[in-house]
Order: structure tokens, then sequence, then C-alpha cells
């Protein structure tokens, strides 16, 4: 295949919105953008002053970037041209979805994506994936112009990965939930625990996680742990019982 | 009480440590310092250069500061005079095991302290109680010099506190620990989920965590849940699946 000098976008979620700008601050002009939501598609099609494709077989840039739902993705792939080059930004879907293409691979920045945050592309490790040598190469390419970090890998380690990031951030996210749910049921300053939420990723970061670990479950504490067990009930207590087990675990054998 | 000028110390270990360094700094001597490891408790007393007393009963400082595992502080507390005022620096002990004295109260630090890391006490809040209104005033006015946030707590209040803290801390570090373990045992690189992690928290400080949240468990996405549960096993797949209900919960609700 030539050189990819232009895009097309299929999707006006946050992932083609932030990865779009991102592209287009890259210098890689979006040829063409297609979407089902027509005031986004209009919105966008401004910022990024591109065509807006009516058809899927109508689009136009030498890549298309599939930014939809995972469950979307193979359907939107079958209306795309086969001879044209496709990618999705997934960290679940396997590529072989896009087989049906003859250059097909994946582009999966590794963060959790808001329309409303300011992203900075450089720190977003972009996970690459193809069948095709050439198209690796040129996404490589293009990953290596937007963020500092690109890294090819295989769909079980992009899966194992996407798991992991799960853990990182779904997981950590609902915990920091429950301690807030905690405070504000007793109307105390949830605001509070925010230092120690830095200083625990801080820690994190200097130590490791597992150097780092230190509170009841830690020590062994059961005095303190079932005093905690009685302010809990239903789900929360379970997490409680599961997470404080999970811990001794770690550390005593 | 006249005014508290000086300070005793007991313990040697990260409280004792980053909190006596913090008391120097802010201009309250260490009158002198017990504790049973005779090396660290040597060292500490150059560092402070402060007096070394043999037996708890010989402190002289206007007020102690118990910094001993939560188990020893009752005990501590019984061996030095009832006339002294006393405080332990625990999140989960009732003030009350020190009533065998005249003034007693607490001098909780919220945050996770090793000896290893710096500490800005100015960003560590500080949660104050005690059985008398005038130590209380004294024991703002000492954590007013330290920290930019002390707060007056109940002994419930606090315990609460340290509850959701140990979901905020204890527990998050502990699903990081996990995520380190998936890339770990397929030989990935942990450090890419470190830019994840980062902006994990600033969503967080910024959106608040409920809305915050993505993921499969939040969209419902039960071919991803599945995936990812085939990919875990004993305890992990047990969090997994108890973290990703309860995330279901709070936002079908």
């Amino acid at each position: 295949m030539s050189q990819i000098r232009s895009i097309s976008i299929v999707g006006t979620g946050n992932v083609a919105f932030h990865l779009g700008n991102a592209l287009m601050n890259a210098g890689y002009p979006i040829a063409d953008l297609y979407g089902r939501d027509l005031t986004k598609v209009s919105e966008l099609s401004e910022t990024w002053n591109c065509s807006i494709a009516e058809k899927l077989s109508d689009l136009s840039g030498d890549l298309v970037i599939i930014c939809v739902n995972d469950s979307s993705i193979q359907q939107i792939s079958l209306e795309i041209p086969s001879t044209k080059a496709v990618v999705h930004t997934s960290g679940a879907i396997s590529m072989e979805v896009l087989n049906s293409h003859d250059q097909f691979g994946v582009f999966y920045p590794l963060q959790t994506i808001s329309k409303n945050r300011k992203l900075d592309f450089e720190e977003i490790p972009i996970l690459l994936e193809s069948n095709d040598m050439d198209l690796l190469n040129q996404l490589d390419r293009i990953a290596g112009s937007l963020s500092k970090k690109s890294v090819i890998v295989s769909g079980e380690e992009r899966k194992s990965i996407h798991l992991a990031a799960v853990f990182v951030n779904n997981f950590v996210n609902h915990l920091v939930l429950k301690s807030k749910n905690i405070m504000d049921e007793r109307n105390l300053d949830w605001n509070l625990l925010l230092p120690l939420l830095d200083e625990t990723v801080n820690k994190i970061k200097e130590l490791g996680p597992l150097e780092a670990q230190t509170g009841p479950a830690r020590r062994n504490d059961e005095k303190t742990i079932n005093e905690h067990l009685v302010l809990l009930s239903g789900t929360d207590k379970e997490l409680y019982r599961l997470l404080t087990e999970s811990i001794k675990k770690t550390y005593l054998e």
C-alpha cells in the first residue's frame, strides 16, 4: 500500500473525538467522517474541516479507523470496501473481526477516555496489531507521531493488558466510590481522603504495589478488621472480606 | 494546663519518625523519646537532639504522643503518670483506652506512612479528639502548624474515616498489585499501565468516582466480562466477579 496520508474516521464518541483531534494535530488530515449521530457528525466535521460520508462505502481516507462500540465493529467493517485498510480501537475485540479486508489491524490507546477531559495523547501507550507488515509499520509511524510509547502486541496480549487495565482503572475507581459513599453517608468530607489517594499512587510508583501495602489485612489485625466489618453490610461487606482475604494470602504464603 | 511547649514521643516506627521530624521543623522541640528498639532510639535521639527516657514514667514533655502498634497503646499509657497529657496516633483505636489520664486524646495523621518516603505533612489532614477542651485547642494549634488541614472528629467518625481510608489506600493498592501480577505472569511491561493509573486518579478528582466509571461492567458488556473471567482463577476471579456485580448494581438501580 502507498503511504497513509489521510484518515477516515467512523464514530463520533469519545475515542473518535480525542483520536481525531490528536491525528489532526500530528499533521494527519481527516478526510471524512461517518457516524449515526448527525448532530455530532456535523460538529466534528466542522472541527476537523472534513467531509461527511453518507455511506460507509464512500469513505475516502487511506486508512479507516473504526471508533465504535465493540459490538458494532464487525458489522460496520463489512460495509467498508474490502480493499480499504481498516483498524479498530478496542482493547477487547479480536482483530479477526475485520478479516474480510485485505489489510486490517488494531490501534488501541490504553487509556480511559471521556469527552470532557483534556487528554495528553503523548502519554498514552498505543497498542498495535495487524495482519500485514506494511500496514503495521505505517500504524507504528502514526502512533509514534501521537505518543511517546507504542507497542506491537498479539491479540492475546492485548486482551490480558485490557484485563489488567480493568483492575487499574474500573475497579480502583469503584473502590474509591465505596470510600466516598462511606464518607457521604456519615456527612464526612470526602476531600479529606484525596491526599491519601495521591500518596497511594505515588507510593505505588516508587515502591511497587507489593512493597507499598499497609493496613489491617497486611498486619493481620483481626480486631480492626472485625470492627470495620461491623460498619459494613451487603456487597460492601463482601468486598471488604474478599479483599482482606486476598491481601492476607499474598503476604502469608 | 499550661501551653504545650515540648513533646515526648513514645515509639520509633514510621509515624514516630515522620511526626517527630515535622514537630521539630514546626518549632516544637522533642523533650525526650522512649522506645524498645535501642538502636532506633539512639538514632532518633541524635536526629532530634533529645534525651532518651529509660522508663515511661521519666518522660518530661508537656504532652506525650504515643506512636506504637494499636495493641500496645493502652498498656503503655498505664505506665505514664496519669497527670501527663497523652494522645495516640491511631485511626482505629478509641481514645478511651487512655482514660486513666486526666487529659487524653487522639492526634491521627490520615496518611499511609512509610519510613523511606519523604512526606509533606502540610498536605496530611490531622484528625483530632480529646476529653478536654483545653487540650483539644492545643492539639488543634499544633496540628495547624504542621498541616493545612486539621479536623475535630468523634471516635465513631474517625473509625469510619479509617474504614474509608482502607478502601482508598489498602484495597486500591492491592488491586494495582493484581494488575501487576496479570502483566508479570505474561511477561508484559507493567509500566504501560501507569499513565492509566494517573489518569484514573485525575479523573476521580475532576469528575468524582460516580461519574468517572467506565468499562465492561459499567456498560454491561457480558461478552468482555466472560472473556476476562476465563483468563482468571481463584481469588482473582472471585474479586473480578464481585467488583463487576457491585459496579452493575451501582448503575442499574
